[in-house]
């Protein structure tokens, strides 16, 4: 783990770069804004902690009404249990059995849960619950859509939940519905549409498996691209944002979505201005990654940053006051989850001075 | 930091995943031919620890002949330093006083230099020299066509060069005079072009320093990509390749290379085989960033890794063995600087066991 690039007090232009700047105020009024959106629907909060690999944070969604938190790998369950979250589901599919065994023996301390979409994956959990004498509850995850994982909706999302509630060391959950790729069609038009069509087909599985007598605990899905919509369905009664408590310049991008903050940024530091029209800064795409785009300079008009390497990042100068050697400037993430996942410490920051240090204790949780 | 996903004896195929391999044999194979292409050159190895990040494999290197590391941050030094590695060049600048000031102090226990391109730099080092009471190397970058930081080679380097000599407590260490694009120049005509003018212009530098009586202690530059080339110019004293040591895709796509073998690769276990031509694996673009595009499934014919997401890779299924459920492939990562500095852990794997497990100590050094 890296030592922390900042102390409580400093103010952020001392802060040492590249460093991850958490702007608490933006930061909380965009997890009071989720809670005030999801207070008149029919769905509640579990935040997706893939986002922000954090407890810290976590418990403060949950303080808000947050039912608990999704995951996507079981080293970020324990991270979260370890950390006091009480209720955490794997949005995703476990198939090794030493990560069913540690995840099983998590139960014991937090409420946990998994997904399936394969007959043979239900077994591997079947038997990492009796070998720990627990009963482990799995979801049923359905293709809604994002075509990645999941079984396809209907009757075969029906023969997979019978066998999980038909296993005396299993429970059957739910329904995991999420629909990735949908979070970030530009138009609200278009998420409506594809959203509209994973609600149908969530809501005929829901359906289906009432008139076997399976009850779903939990109806889960949607992000920051779409919650309101499956909020607002009546069939979900759950969403997984994560980003919407950072924003990033990607989700940014998609027209007529909810006003959250950016609460999130790289502060970087202005290390070589070689030429006119270019500055360099500290933080290149193993500070940014680019899997959704470049980052953004924070208010900061005329810059664009233009092109990454391992750790330079260049931007481009075309009016606005040209950044300075030394000078350290606020960058927006093209993509906060895997930005995250490149720091060791959230720099928290309120009215210009450092005001908390937290950990990124799931940093690397992979496994 | 996160444990370790195998131990030593333990069946490749045991090792937890997503995992970090790294194929002893080829590695070993690859540090000793980089021995040999440099040893009838004029030229020395002085290995990019930003690609290993890692004492344990810089420390193989200079036992092979490398006189020492490349690294780009203060960080990185500290950690090889630490680990006892007798001699580091920055190959970046550095304008945080605090940076250079931890640079200073590490002199103390291994020779240490850094560059600098811009004369308000070269004050600060100045200044972190004199209050430590050491006196500091420093080279002139050059942009010798990379268009990313360095002066302009000739007369504007012998002003910066002069600046820095004309200090007691500097020393002139030479120059820096890496073309990173060039690396990646995929026909080996346009890379000796991209080089030769980049040797012209250095060459043309040290001269016109030779004539103001400044002699370059290093002249280094050169990646894995071009590295015969600045060996052979008689100009390049030092050669800075980092890649060569594992190799990734993107390396492997130029033509007419040396044959550096493929000794990196993650391990990613198949966790759903939704449908017909399509299975994912459990290695997104957290584990292998996708900065240089996406990582190649190794020695499975018929199998593309088509799309990332966090922690979701889809490998598209087009003949040859179907992936099963469960199933570990290795994956040769896009770009390996960033790749590794993901994981905490190089799995050593010889004979299919693991042989050995390294620390990536300095992974997320970034300040």
């Amino acid at each position: 783990m890296q030592p922390p690039p900042a102390q409580p007090g400093m103010p952020e232009d001392e802060v040492d770069t590249p460093a991850l700047i958490l702007d608490l105020d933006a930061f909380e009024a965009n997890l009071d804004a989720m809670a005030g959106y999801l207070a008149p629907t029919g769905a509640k909060l579990r935040a997706h902690a893939k986002t922000h690999k954090s407890p810290v944070v976590a418990l403060q969604q949950i303080r808000r009404g947050a039912v608990g938190q999704c995951v996507q790998k079981v080293a970020e369950a324990e991270c979260l249990a370890w950390g006091g979250v009480p209720d955490i589901l794997v949005s995703n599919e476990v198939v090794s059995p030493r990560k069913l065994a540690r995840l099983a023996a998590l139960s014991r301390i937090s409420n946990v849960a998994l997904c399936a979409d394969d007959a043979d994956a239900v077994a591997l959990a079947e038997q990492a619950a009796e070998a720990a004498g627990i009963r482990l509850s799995v979801l049923v995850e359905i293709d809604v859509g994002a075509g990645r994982c999941g079984v396809t909706p209907g009757p075969e999302a029906v023969v997979l939940a019978r066998r999980i509630a038909g296993s005396p060391h299993l429970r059957f959950g739910g329904l995991q519905a999420y629909h990735g790729s949908a979070q970030h069609i530009r138009s609200p038009e278009g998420r409506a549409k594809a959203i509209g069509a994973a609600i149908d087909q969530t809501r005929r599985t829901v359906e289906q498996l009432r008139q076997q007598g399976l009850e779903c605990g939990i109806v889960g899905g949607a992000g920051t691209g779409t919650f309101p919509l499956e909020a607002a369905s009546g069939v979900f009664n759950e969403v997984q944002a994560g980003s919407y408590a950072f924003m990033d310049a990607d989700y940014a991008a998609n027209e007529a979505a909810p006003p959250f903050r950016h609460a999130l940024f790289v502060l970087a530091q202005v290390m070589s201005v070689p030429k006119q029209g270019l500055a360099v800064v500290d933080a290149g795409h193993k500070a940014l990654p680019t899997d959704s785009g470049f980052a953004k300079p924070w208010q900061r008009p005329g810059l664009t940053y233009a092109g990454a390497s391992d750790e330079h990042g260049n931007l481009r100068v075309e009016g606005g006051a040209a950044p300075k050697l030394g000078e350290k400037l606020r960058l927006v993430p093209g993509h906060c989850d895997p930005t995250i996942d490149r720091f060791d410490w959230f720099v928290g920051v309120r009215g210009g001075r450092v005001e908390c240090l937290w950990p990124i204790a799931a940093r690397g949780a992979m496994h």
